[in-house]
């Protein structure tokens, strides 16, 4: 190695990380790695610690796995349970400024406690009783809501008022403005899906804060988005530009059942349509661009016939699924689970 | 110039473009063009005839216009016109293999008498009687079907029945197998459009035949391609694949007329949708992108308020507008006129 | 047909194209087509013409053929002819404003005397005497330069002076400002591409005259374009953003001929490379995007080793090729052709 | 909240996480948080804790901060002191199956002393002593190897022979074999670029041994994918798609400087090309596409004049930077540092 002159000058001693706050790097040695263990390298490792270097053939097998083991487990809640949890801060948490939402996540017990359903989804509960608001925030986290009972919430979406029903999916985009309030007197709960482990690894998160209180309480049946974009294969003409997050923002139940009901009656026809025998599925989409709803999430919908049995698969995506209606067994790994509605499960 | 000796040997003569066939080059020596008109200059341009070769200097303005001084012109077909015309032709010829389809072109005035309504577009009648059958084909062509009015013809796409009717809009990809059949006792008339003259000028068309009888008199009211692409932000996840041409195979009225009616009430709203004031416009889109139906037509179908007006337009590609109901007044360069139902216009 | 009262009235009499100017519809009856030849379809046909309209059935053969039948035929221009005629053009025409440029254009003998080499492209034979400045000016057409020998002029592309030598590639995206000026003591000679029959074809042409004289009569060795885009894999961060056409406006001989050079000895090592056995080609690419140098046209550069032969291929597209150097035996359709340097000639 | 009676009977106990292993949940109680630190309140998170449920309203400040505050830090680490580690590291560990790569990673002192420069980004010097071989293997990871001095050292990607030399860069996309071998009697080091930690984050790493020994020790001059991709412009027809990771393996110091070396003198010129006074960059891209040469990486190299200041910028990206030649002024948030041939350091 050709080392020019003026380089030479530090060699004789590494520089360390700082003067004054000790070296995070903590090197093991391996008794059955490489090197034997001799007091050089014992001398190596402690001044890779001090000049803040980790060699690779110490980590290599936790970092460069032969395939995926993720950290991740299948894990099972019990909607049930989940519910029974929310109902009980519902009554001792208060809603506003600062806490911003009354959410309890899904924390995966292979992630250390920490609130990750799984290495980038974030999956929580989220529950406003009557008359609440949840006050106005936006932040460059992606996010759905998906409603597996109840109704009388509204989300405003850049002051657009979205009813939430049960079966409705409503996707929405990072950066938009939003709310919700309860505009009943029956408390409400829905899923709240975001990417926050994946903008958390990749530490691309901003946040802002908007009003505590609402715009508008209006309860309109049908929000503006879905006025200009619900309708199947028509897109205004004053916007029709490809935009990479879904401009419509509430999938409407009725319009999911059918599809899927739609896909089982061509199957009963004999014709294409179904994923597989007696298994329906429709992905939502963002109807300016045909693609994914989100840029970091994919969203799909799954019905089974009675007794169809899906073939196993092998995914490299980790997901999240809750059980809309029925009862079914379900195999993750070596997990079986009798599931019921509300279920949520997480496939690592 | 260097010209190397290996091929100086043809200098003396031009090469004919054929022994025996005259050049069909003819070129005309312009007085106030550049170079006068000398007895060399005629005989270079005899030579350049023989050689099939044609000089840029006389023909430029023809070629290379400031803009595009388009050789079609606005012209107006009057619904009731046509119609009359159809219903004799319906009368007169059959339809049946070989003709394959009793449809009669919109012939525009500047392009020569050729069936083409512009230089890129053609738009046609199409009259079907009662139990007829127009005989299956495909072709690279793409097309579309817009029905004024009436109802009861299917058109058959790769064997899916579509049923038509007033409203509709049919947009099918180049290469698909089509045929239709009128299942009622009545005649039916709607607008065929497709892109054959700019296949023609690419000399891009393919073109088969398939069996001269349909595969199936079933009268759905619902296509399958519907029941599997019709779903607002609803795709198949066993289909969901980006494809260039929209795999739903028909608009239906009902949809078009309520997404503008949602358009013009959220302008009553005072929120955005609108393309201007009193202008509602939708753009038929392909679901599996977002993007134009078909990759060499975009369709759209606009409403006006009463007594709206809309601004004035310069544009370069080419339309052709068919009133679908009211009565209007509209001006396309000096051209006004009043139009109304069904009547068919060209805006060159 | 349901036919609503309102637009009865017209059924009388078909509105006339226009009650001055004679319609230009022709149809004639066909003797084997399907409806027989009675009065009352000569009137139908009659009718037809003054509505300006043309049935489908008695054009389907011409409009829609089995396949592109195009009506360009495969022709053979000797370099040494055109660049005799060239130089008696040189002789007798100046160049300047208006002619613009001393372009010699082969005309396909199938298209009607028309200077279009394909149905889409144009191919002509460009000519600058010693001195000589072709004007300024831009267009909406693509255009490329590929000089088969000489070398001295310059091209001006938006002020940018780019020397044109042996075996250089200069493709040319519309719009841009161009000129030409001969900076020798010899003429010079190369082939001028454009899309000009197909924007013809689509009427989507725009023209714009320039200054008469260059801005600069510069004479360097490279162009600013190379040295910004000209360095392979290196995009300038200051610029780096996906345009359609490239930025690099001249792909020198060297580069091409080193290109070749290596996919043959990769060939003779028994590496990939090649496109066939003996057959090395390249094709010019968008740096900014690693697609087609131009929207509409593609550029390719092939070498076959002595004695090498090439399958025999069936394309849609039409092409144009030149023989840069060496001689051999071309094959297009049943033509059989000895080529040599400079030849051109026409696959349709 | 309506709440069906099927799933009323698990009310009573939320289902534990596993009834053998404590939950990792852990929930803090924070003094000015919003609820009051109740024994109702303790209970409850007592049974999230068990239930594996995590409040987003006591974690919100660290998952959604107002804007990225990344737990890396700025730093800097003298390439004389890593070369110094690196040589005592080639005395003590052996090279081979297991360990793989006699590779040192730096660890960010943000990070926790994980072996992560960024949070998505690996940097590691590599060290390979004469005569040895770092076996074949491939992974899902993207890669890169920059050379800041020396030479001797091949790669072999996929059996293409690809030498390493001073100024090199040499991208890699996952999945493709890989091996080096040091063909020469002097050791060589050069930086080592992965998305080891983005991947990890995201658990999407595979990894697959290949044989222990190089299938060649050829020591060709060019590899074969410059051969085939790095003429300028030019994509082999034989394989002209796109492709999402560059073909083309190396990017020669020769191209680099010549590129950044033309932007200066345009500059001189006063030409459009450099990013700022006195600032050149270019980015390496990826022939086939002409974006990014990884999916996951960009690369650039920027050379600045002697005295050249660039102006301040923030960016959301992280990043990490060498020296390759020169001396000068570094300031990344408040740390200024004097950085010479060599010195890494990151941006966070």
């Amino acid at each position: 190695m050709r080392r020019p002159n003026d380089v030479a000058r530090n060699e004789g001693r590494p520089l360390p990380a700082s003067p004054t706050t000790p070296s995070p790097v903590r090197i093991q040695m391996i008794e059955d790695s490489q090197p034997p263990a001799t007091p050089q390298l014992a001398e190596l490792y402690s001044d890779f610690e001090a000049s803040m270097m980790v060699p690779l053939w110490t980590q290599i097998a936790d970092l460069m796995p032969a395939s995926p083991a993720s950290r991740a487990r299948a894990h099972l809640w019990r909607w049930s349970s989940l519910l029974r949890l929310a109902e009980r801060a519902g009554d001792l948490v208060p809603v506003g400024r600062g806490g911003e939402r009354r959410a309890m996540a899904l924390a995966n017990p292979g992630l250390g406690g920490r609130p990750f359903a799984t290495p980038t989804l974030w999956a929580a509960v989220q529950y406003l009783m009557p008359g609440e608001v949840a006050p106005e925030h936006r932040h460059t986290q992606h996010a759905f809501r998906f409603v597996i009972e109840g109704e009388g919430v509204w989300t405003l979406v850049n002051g657009d008022p979205v009813a939430m029903r049960r079966g409705d999916f409503l996707p929405q985009a990072g950066w938009n403005w939003h709310s919700h309030h309860n505009a009943t007197t029956t408390p409400m709960a829905w899923l709240d899906g975001l990417d926050i482990p994946f903008v958390h690894a990749t530490e691309s998160g901003f946040f802002e804060f908007g009003p505590e209180d609402v715009d508008t309480t209006a309860t309109p049946a049908r929000s503006r988005s879905e006025r200009l974009w619900g309708h199947p294969g028509l897109v205004p003409v004053s916007a029709a530009v490809s935009v990479p997050s879904t401009p419509l923002f509430v999938y409407r139940w009725e319009r999911t059942d059918a599809a899927l009901d739609d896909q089982l009656r061509l199957e009963d026809e004999q014709h294409p349509g179904v994923l597989e025998k007696g298994h329906a599925a429709v992905r939502f989409s963002n109807p300016s661009t045909g693609g994914d709803v989100l840029p970091t999430i994919r969203a799909e919908f799954h019905r089974l016939r009675p007794d169809a049995t899906t073939r196993t698969r092998r995914e490299v995506g980790s997901s999240v699924w809750q059980v809309f209606q029925g009862r079914g067994e379900i195999r993750v790994g070596d997990e079986p689970w009798t599931v019921e509605r509300g279920d949520l499960f997480v496939v690592p």
